[in-house]
């Protein structure tokens, strides 16, 4: 066995807060961790659905991969990430296979995963993530939750605003970016 | 609570046999159920990840909604479905909220499942299909597929044929469909 479980779905939102709306009130899942990564230029959330979850993404660098990926294709699923077992023996055994990697080694993504992506162009057209869980995930989780809490406690910001209040803080003062066509590249992972 | 789990992520691709050696050989996951739906003029091979499922989805004819939804968009991610606890009191909740709906009433789809689809201009570009089980359900996987099984035993073709053979013979003699670029609804199910 290869892939263990279906870890989540990500889904680009020009605004994750009234992405939130839909998710949350409508449809029950609560937010349960965010993160801003400045490197990719996004905010993330995961809301728990089961096994798995659901990955919301707010682009916040006009310039950044993901913000080209809005404008081109509109809002929508991004990519679907598959937990395996050993990713380094995946991505071989998908090497050897013909299959086209845009990772060829794993890098370490959001929550400390291990994580690469495989090209659409071998998947017919779906960006798939691959991850391996490490010893140090939850932790990190705890640890850039308690990092941010204490920023925004700092800026007097944290009393009673709940998530999304959160998330409105994580995002600073970037000017919104807009989902609408322009040319940018495939996919911005 | 109202969402459960992540049912299944269904991708619509222009020949399920090669997408299987994809998923299967390189992924390792193994078709469990397959299905011909004529209404939605498609075939479905299910391939369990963990607590859920990938869809796999070949439109089989040219006028259908999926192979014009494949036409206009392409290959790659269809929908996502959601397991929910009671699919009526969850479109009432939806309706309620504003949210535009595909059906506002449960229908049955593949396996005997109470479905519902949520329209992709409240969600951000996701088609979200909404899923309740029934008591039935098991038992109507079993029945097609031993119905299906009967079927081509009766034309000798049973023996050896494994998972891709079956499908292939349940796709029959229509001509593929081309995945390319035409006229067509947003989507087709």
């Amino acid at each position: 066995m290869v892939v263990k479980r279906v870890d989540h779905i990500a889904i680009v939102v020009p605004d994750i807060e009234a992405a939130i709306t839909f998710w949350q009130d409508a449809l029950g899942l609560e937010p349960e961790f965010t993160e801003r990564l400045d490197a990719e230029g996004v905010i993330v959330a995961f809301l728990p659905a089961g096994d798995s979850e659901i990955e919301l993404v707010e682009p916040i660098d006009e310039d950044g991969g993901v913000a080209r990926y809005m404008r081109k294709r509109g809002p929508g699923i991004h990519h679907i990430c598959l937990e395996v077992d050993d990713i380094r023996a995946t991505l071989s055994r998908l090497k050897a296979a013909g299959v086209r990697l845009i990772d060829e080694e794993p890098r370490i993504g959001s929550g400390g995963k291990k994580i690469a992506f495989v090209h659409p162009k071998s998947t017919y057209g779906v960006l798939v993530e691959l991850y391996e869980t490490t010893p140090e995930e939850p932790a990190r989780r705890l640890e850039v939750l308690d990092r941010m809490r204490r920023q925004l406690a700092i800026q007097g910001q944290v009393a009673a605003m709940g998530m999304v209040g959160f998330i409105r803080a994580l995002r600073g003062r970037q000017h919104p970016v807009t989902p609408y066509p322009g040319d940018g590249e495939e996919n911005g992972c």
